[in-house]
């Protein structure tokens, strides 16, 4: 899809406040019982935030387009000619889902903030020089299909879209059989050049997922680096049988091996110093009085240094493989540094903020992986927690991270041609 | 509900055969992907298995009707005037539910063998001097609720109708709120005498869950008892936080103490000479990259002797309190002698078959824990394997044990008036 080549400037309809937006966003996806957030990939949940995130566009007269993956892309201004003028685009924005029981700010903080940065940039008449974009990437967290990143990983050519289409849920439904349902054709995904071409610069605000700007008492910083992180899938094969009738000596139960796997992963961990992490297992056939005869469990494991999370995730392997296992790596993402000329000049533009690393991944690694220029700004986050209905910023500080992005954008967008 | 007072013979309307009866059966929640039976109270399939029963009952011209808690029974001749005449009823039969990926034996050999026994003496027109009924009791395997035999225990008054309503499913289905969706009141559930006056003697034929026929070679056997067994609900608290951010000093990962249960009931069991299985967990948030807030584990104990499973579930107890958790007991059922006597009567008769114990619960022991006289027999499973698709009986074992109970059926309700 080329996108209109005219350059324009949108038509009245500027935006709405940060506040209302958020208010609209809060009861997406929310679990009545736990408080946290369930926005899985091609659900009903993700149609919802889909149609908020158009609507958002057409209030303010951004271009909406989708590319070759169901990504979102809102542009004010024309990217493509932009981009063939040699001044591709400065975009900004996260994602939209959540992982099982999630907090409201892991992404959503990063769309609604670009909206509001862009916002404050129109209130203010500035006059880009180059256009700016708004992203919203699809299946961030791989809470459905288990692989992070989809969204940016596939139209970078990270993952293949044949590996895209064959991953498959808890349900056994695949991201094919998904993309269907959600009215998509999955033989169209895949590395998407022309959408690539667009993007400049891609810099992602979000919420922190540490402590490391409450230590120093700051409420935004800059990231430097994405530690390496990677996925991988533990299998444990037993025998169903009657957990009553079928003697100790004649069992085969796969439990067993994942128990000593999850106990394993936590002394190499620590051993190693990294962290590794097993969030989430599946058992079959799962009936309190039958022998699992098949377990799965998906170890995570990251740390500052990749050298260290392969050296634990070896010692993981070992135990499996001793235990009649077998480990499958489901993703590994190598240590991402972010443009660190980049870094330094946003730092300097908001006057000095600190900079930080994280543990987490973000699409933001993937695109920086891909040759993209990409910067991160991180908010406060008050006690750290993420992944939990108990994440947490301050309004003010939202609200701060708001204007740094903005000033992010004028420094970014305002470059003289 | 009091039954048709008028003693009557069916008019007409004979049986069809047990491979015909075991056919129609076979695909009702038979899953495509593993060949296991998913057959859950209270579902779709649940509700096709109850037709079937009813249209059988129909077939034979037997009276059908329900108790309190919606186990189904069969009569031919009038059980209310037979009990008031202190001549209460046989009853036979079993359940058609399953464990989820259960096999086809459990449960449905015992209903299909029950019609096909009653087609046996009436083809030999055998006129009963007692009533004869057959059942089937719901929700045996406790797969959607985790209470094993919940219809009897029900009816029995084993377990109370507050109770029972308040159980839940993985969805946090309440049972309450399934019997409403399947039509039905679930305030009328409860102890029913008026059901249990009816039942004098009760035989229930089940495929054996273990290897104890196959070693004496026998196709048939008669049991002594049921081991004491029982379930607990172990759970385990941590705090929801992102897997890659949060330091391994800063953790409360709910997944490490449940590890560490699995292994300590797999020593215990051994340490204590019985056997115990933690075949069901339940992981919250669940997701990949979340440390787990909470996991809950279902531990399955079982022994010949009542105080060895005793003090392996309290060995389990003590470690799962140490990592902070806690264990919830959710039954126990004491060691369930049959009925010696009538145990002895049915092995003269049928000609000094062998006589076995079980590990495995049933609707039988719960009916023998009430007072009521109760005896079981056994079909021969080549390989011992049971809750699984792989669990198996030859036909010529089937129709041996339709031979033995329809024998037995007219042992019990052929005696003189």
């Amino acid at each position: 899809m080329v996108l209109d080549d005219e350059p324009h400037l949108p038509e009245g309809g500027h935006g709405v406040s940060f506040e209302s937006m958020w208010s609209a966003l809060e009861p997406v996806g929310r679990s009545a019982q736990t408080g946290g957030y369930r926005r899985f990939a091609w659900t009903r949940e993700d149609h919802d935030l889909r149609e908020w995130f158009a609507g958002e566009c057409q209030r303010r007269g951004l271009d909406l387009t989708e590319d070759r993956m169901g990504n979102q892309w809102a542009w004010w201004g024309s990217p493509d000619s932009a981009a063939a003028a040699g001044r591709p685009g400065v975009v900004t924005g996260s994602h939209l889902d959540s992982v099982p029981d999630g907090g409201a700010f892991d992404g959503p903080l990063g769309v609604v903030s670009a909206f509001a940065a862009l916002d404050a940039l129109r209130e203010r008449d500035f006059e880009p020089t180059r256009p700016i974009g708004v992203v919203n990437f699809v299946d961030e967290e791989g809470a459905r299909f288990g692989v992070a990143c989809a969204g940016s990983r596939v139209i970078t050519g990270a993952m293949t879209a044949r590996r895209a289409r064959s991953l498959s849920d808890a349900d056994g439904t695949t991201m094919a059989e998904a993309l269907e349902a959600a009215g998509r054709d999955p033989h169209l995904i895949g590395r998407d050049d022309e959408t690539l071409r667009r993007i400049g610069t891609f810099v992602e605000l979000h919420v922190e997922q540490g402590r490391g700007l409450v230590d120093v008492e700051h409420p935004v910083g800059v990231a430097t680096d994405i530690w390496p992180h990677g996925r991988w899938r533990l299998d444990f094969s037993g025998e169903a049988n009657h957990a009553g009738t079928t003697r100790l000596e004649d069992r085969q139960d796969a439990m067993l091996g994942y128990a000593g796997a999850v106990l394993a992963a936590r002394e190499a961990a620590t051993r190693h110093g990294c962290v590794a992490t097993i969030g989430k297992v599946h058992v079959t056939p799962g009936g309190v009085n039958a022998i699992p005869s098949h377990v799965t469990g998906w170890l995570d494991a990251r740390g500052a240094s990749p050298r260290a999370v392969r050296r634990a995730v070896a010692d993981v392997r070992d135990m499996v493989q001793q235990a009649g296992g077998t480990v499958a790596e489901e993703s590994w993402t190598p240590s991402t540094p972010f443009d660190a000329e980049l870094a330094a000049r946003l730092q300097t533009r908001l006057g000095g903020i600190p900079l930080l690393g994280t543990g987490a991944g973000h699409d933001a690694g993937i695109l920086a992986n891909a040759g993209i220029d990409t910067a991160m700004l991180f908010v406060r986050n008050p006690t750290g927690v993420s992944h939990s209905p108990r994440e947490h910023a301050e309004l003010g500080d939202c609200l701060e991270g708001v204007a740094a992005l903005s000033a992010v954008l004028e420094e970014l967008a305002g470059e003289a041609a």
